[in-house]
């Protein structure tokens, strides 16, 4: 569990360091975006749950992800050369897993199966809503182009079923993970669409 | 109480929900958006006031409110025509109820009159701030036209005094709010204005 | 102790009354702002801690300092004249203040050397960014000219590092704060940079 977690944190921090590198931050600028994306949703999750003191601040392993992530995009390990592209399949990473152990944390801490999926999902997009916020973009989450809370949603909703029903274990876990991975990476690929909040006809004034 | 806390998440998700219709986010985007600013400002006071978990995800029964504002909002049941304008009134509609249902809240959980009034405050102001923030816009909060924090701030210290000398009742709390939602909306209708922060003369270089 | 704590509240406060008025806020936007650059980063780490109710929610008094900031504003107390360096100055303050204040009450509060580091440095870059977000800017953290984040780590360290060796006194906390706040301003003064987040060469596209 806890590697899986430090997993997502690195995938939400490369996400993080890419967009600090695309908007010419510095590498601090980039730790700091790097860990407010990796870190943030956990840690509203776990002031939710209202435990002591939330896991990024009381465990100092969790500083090792981000700083991991800055350095590989300091070092150009992952191609640059689609930078958007490759943001974006870090930010499906980190999706996919936190809506996975973003949910099992809170079911751990005695959180209801409801209570424990829409915390999942606010583990999940929580980061990178902070991320996008800050740096004056549009979240992902709002972007209408492939679709980002449903898989998310639908993670979260079915760990904590197979939590239930008392299924969940590694195995199922990562399915779950790679299912949203994977709708979340086909939807970007194939342009799904979900309607419009401006509903029937073109889109308001 | 509930019924009150309800409808004013319901108005602010509505002004979430108008705000993603004209930025053109899909209807998943716009329950996250009418989550975050219907949902938002109380979750902050739930935390500061350190009860267990949040009611916004302690009781599911909150997620109700944004999604039957995402239906209204794409079967167009609120005049799309003068889109700002309904999202301006459905604004002021979840502030003059969250300051009241905000401050009583916290006056329930113990807290004393001068915190809570600053809680009923900070959950009327907090979910309009996040909404207009991700959305990459100035929050209302800070628009010059009209006024805005200062109604919320007179109802919440309202609702604490009223509470403190045993006054507050169904009745008079809906006056509160009454007194709130017209002040805001009338002082949009008249351009009411306070002074610029940049004091005497014409604003700063 | 608390009069640091006001002082720093203080100094962030005029920050943002100062950029209220260079964005043509109103007086009351700009105690919003003022208040939420002065006690953002401050309630994050009271959350974080688990105290029980945040001391700018608990303690009216921090109320006083934002209201002071836009008076003095609002007065030209401060050159209005180049209001962007006097903004990054009174920034300076605020961060080489609450980096320590923010480790102290951490420290104070039973956490452990690290955690509290981490706790000194999200207070004092927390508030900042939370104005910049809602501002929309881009925060003064990922700005790559000067450092920012840099000093404030270090004085976090330090701080932590000096209550371990129990050498932490009014004079030595007042020594590390005046590190801090020189680093800063030195940085902007003469324009240090560290690496860019993009590594070798030049910007990503």
């Amino acid at each position: 569990m806890l590697v899986l977690d430090l997993l997502g944190v690195f995938f939400f921090a490369v996400s993080g360091s890419l967009l600090a590198a695309r908007r010419d931050f510095d590498i601090v600028g980039s730790i700091m975006l790097a860990s407010l994306v990796g870190l943030g949703g956990g840690v509203i999750r776990d002031l939710v749950i209202d435990q002591d003191v939330p896991n990024a601040f009381r465990m100092p392993i969790y500083i090792l992800p981000p700083v991991l992530a800055v350095l590989s995009v300091y070092f150009h390990l992952f191609g640059v050369r689609r930078l958007r592209r490759t943001l974006m399949m870090f930010d499906a990473g980190g999706l996919a897993l936190f809506c996975v152990t973003g949910t099992i944390t809170a079911l751990e801490s005695g959180m209801g199966a409801v209570t424990a999926a829409l915390l999942g999902l606010t583990t999940a997009v929580g980061g990178g809503i902070m991320r996008d916020a800050v740096s004056n973009e549009i979240p992902q989450v709002f972007n209408p182009r492939g679709v980002y809370a449903i898989p998310a949603m639908v993670g979260a909703a079915l760990t904590s079923s197979l939590w239930t029903l008392g299924w969940l274990n590694a195995v199922t876990g990562t399915v779950v993970a790679g299912l949203v991975f994977g709708a979340r990476v086909l939807s970007l690929r194939y342009g799904w669409r979900v309607p419009l909040a401006s509903g029937i006809g073109k889109s308001l004034p």
